[in-house]
């Protein structure tokens, strides 16, 4: 009998596997940070015994969400300004509360909120963008969740950073800082096409190149990209070519590239990138609600790119909650193409999870319950009217459940939730902290 | 002092009455059935003391939400087929999964099931078609749920009635049944105008308005309506005419009139509809799910249609919750048109409350808080990250909340959710029972 740290033991488990096995009456066997063993409860009974036990009945185990896409700390701003023209939305209402409230203040405990909302709903791993990202790390950490952080660049100035130079030195501060920790990854964000010179674009693809190169570094780039069709008509207005061109003329094609949105993607523009393994997180209910568009998902999956799913900032959202992202995911693309094939529930759970995974430069890590697999899960508890009868797993996840079915979630080996309750975020301060800096935006707003 | 039955006391009320009005700091007075007074606490404490007293600190109160359609024993088949050609789904799934197994025992639990699941998401009042709505209009009584139910008519048998006449003298009884009470409302349910003959259509309208005249009945007729464009065509060729030109030409179109879906209407129909005082349920999730399109919202609602929600049934949504079907509508019809300023949050919580309630014929009994109302009433918990800070409590509504939010639920001045404890349901024997079905139309099926 091996001993091991924690066994949790469910009637249900969706591994995201490659053969996308479903198993039942299954148990979990943990080691410090690992998934030791993924297999029916009474073979696990017979080869570990447990520090810790979590016996959930009438449960579904399965790896956490992944979330492309977010901007942790706008928490802060959700549901400030909603059902307003984007120009309007944007230079009335989002740019001003930030240009005049954004501080290290507001990073850290909007990230802690975003957290404690992300983790409330299943989510283990998020990809972030916004400024300060040393405290939007800091609160990943304090939380115990896994995490890709990037600070926004762009070529003005942001609350963080007088020039250029300062915020890419912020970026190369970052990547020391975090190089070993076990759950903080850094990730280097150009805003996007419109916003970046093309200087600012070379130099940090050179210093993340650079990066991998010397010191195994796991640095992708992420940008938004081609979010609507203004965008695109911008972009091939100021190139002289569509923007997937142009990033390939500037060496920005590579499977490290991580592209957000990507809305008004031609077919061109999708070959480019299948062939060259980009990645794409896809963010249904922010680019319905801004009327961005609906991304051509089924044509990207179909040649082949990984695709993820992200909620994007709760400015534009106004939640993160992955469960949610996916009953959006499978259900626009339908109406879109009056298709009610396309995205069906199992694909769209794939890229809550291992897709995203991948699209993170996360697949051997993390993204499936296997043997070896960093131990980021959650338990859903299916004793609820709303998923009664249970005939799918998938087709629950997709299109009945609600992140409030998420009892228990693991990540990198620690329980952060059991029950519902929060073990390392004290959520009644985070919350205080919040609504006082909510009085300040408001007030800003005002001015 | 006036004695009451019942004080609710929130930190915010959304009354939904004809100015939007928001409170902060309210108590509703309940005294039987009916709401005597809403005001601000200080004001309701010098004038009303109370038996029973519910103080709910940082929530919201608010009527609860009106489901315009669904079909609630259809939970017995939620997830069953999902992701399919609508013929494909429909001949080889939900057919024959309705053949085999609907009796009145599924229509009971499956009912019984289905209000669970509303009353745990906030819904206060459903109207409902299928087979065997006796049993529904039971289960609803049991629950103590306000609805409008009516049988399902076509010209082929059902697992109810082998012949039309049973079908009608069903409903007959239906409305003898039922006429006294206080929650159950019957309505004339011809399925839709491709499973109707004109003989059929015509019987039950002058059913319903000798009813209505002799009685003073409320005895609405509710009908599927141009669900996708298939339906539009074949109704076209069949009739020579656009399908509401047809419905004029039969006296259909008249303030009794309430129809489903409406996905495919043209600028005519909108016009005949809004000319005659007709009323829609919008149904967005079933569309989308369904790939059956999008219906013109917009369009129907600046030409002064009374426009509400509805889930669809559990077979095609899957689920019966109103705040995952107003995030749905406020969503689709901005990336549909891309406008992000139509269907702001406030519009769509008023479809889902007192538009609702217009649609079913009750506009002047339920769907907001004012004295002289029926007390159907829900409180939402605003103290939860994904709900902070608070800028507007329309925008947490419809972007950010979730069915799990509503904590405590009254209907017709009884208490049937405290604190998400349900009073009325023992849900663990629904469950049971619903599961014990469920295997049963699983075997069915491999037959």
């Amino acid at each position: 009998m091996q001993e091991v740290d924690l066994i949790i033991t469910c009637s249900k488990a969706l591994l995201l596997d490659s053969k996308n096995t479903c198993l039942d009456r299954v148990s979990v066997a943990i080691n410090k940070d690992e998934i030791v063993a993924v297999d029916h409860t009474d073979k696990i009974e017979k080869q570990y015994r447990a520090k810790k036990a979590i016996i959930a009945k009438d449960s579904l185990i399965m790896p956490g969400f992944v979330n492309c896409h977010t901007h942790a700390a706008m928490t802060c701003f959700r549901g400030i300004a909603d059902d307003l023209e984007l120009m309007d939305w944007l230079n009335n209402y989002i740019f001003p509360a930030e240009a005049r409230n954004v501080n290290k203040e507001l990073a850290y405990w909007g990230s802690l909120l975003g957290a404690a909302e992300m983790i409330k709903s299943g989510t283990t791993t998020f990809c972030d963008m916004y400024i300060f990202e040393d405290e939007t790390a800091r609160a990943a950490k304090t939380a115990g969740m896994r995490c890709l952080v990037g600070e926004v660049l762009f070529d003005f100035p942001s609350p963080n950073f007088k020039t250029v130079a300062e915020g890419i030195a912020y970026t190369k501060m970052l990547a020391e800082k975090w190089k070993d920790d076990p759950l903080v990854n850094i990730i280097i964000e150009p805003h996007a096409l419109y916003t970046c010179s093309e200087p600012l674009l070379v130099e940090v693809k050179e210093l993340a190149d650079a990066k991998r190169l010397a010191e195994d570094y796991h640095l992708p780039i992420g940008l938004h990209l081609l979010e609507n069709a203004a965008e695109r008509k911008q972009l091939e207005e100021k190139f002289g070519k569509s923007a997937v061109s142009f990033l390939q003329d500037i060496g920005y094609l590579d499977e490290h590239l991580i592209a957000f949105h990507c809305v008004c993607m031609s077919e061109k523009d999708i070959d480019l990138f299948a062939s060259h393994g980009c990645k794409i997180s896809h963010n249904p209910a922010s680019n319905m609600k801004l009327a961005s568009g609906v991304a051509p998902v089924p044509e990207m999956l179909a040649a082949g790119i990984t695709v993820g799913l992200g909620t994007d900032g709760c400015a534009s959202n106004n939640n993160l909650d992955m469960i949610k992202e996916m009953a959006t995911a499978a259900k626009l693309h339908k109406v879109a193409r009056l298709d009610p094939t396309v995205m069906d529930a199992q694909t769209v759970v794939r890229m809550a999870t291992i897709e995203g995974a991948k699209v993170l430069g996360m697949g051997n890590k993390i993204g499936s319950l296997e043997a070896g697999k960093k131990a980021d899960i959650i338990i859903i508890g299916l004793d609820e009217p709303h998923l009664t009868p249970l005939y799918s797993e998938y087709s629950h996840l997709v299109y009945a459940a609600s992140g409030a079915d998420v009892d228990t979630v693991v990540i990198n080996g620690k329980v952060l939730m059991e029950n519902r309750r929060l073990l390392t975020i004290d959520e009644t301060e985070v919350m205080k902290n919040v609504r006082e800096i909510a009085v300040n935006i408001k007030q800003s707003l005002r001015k």
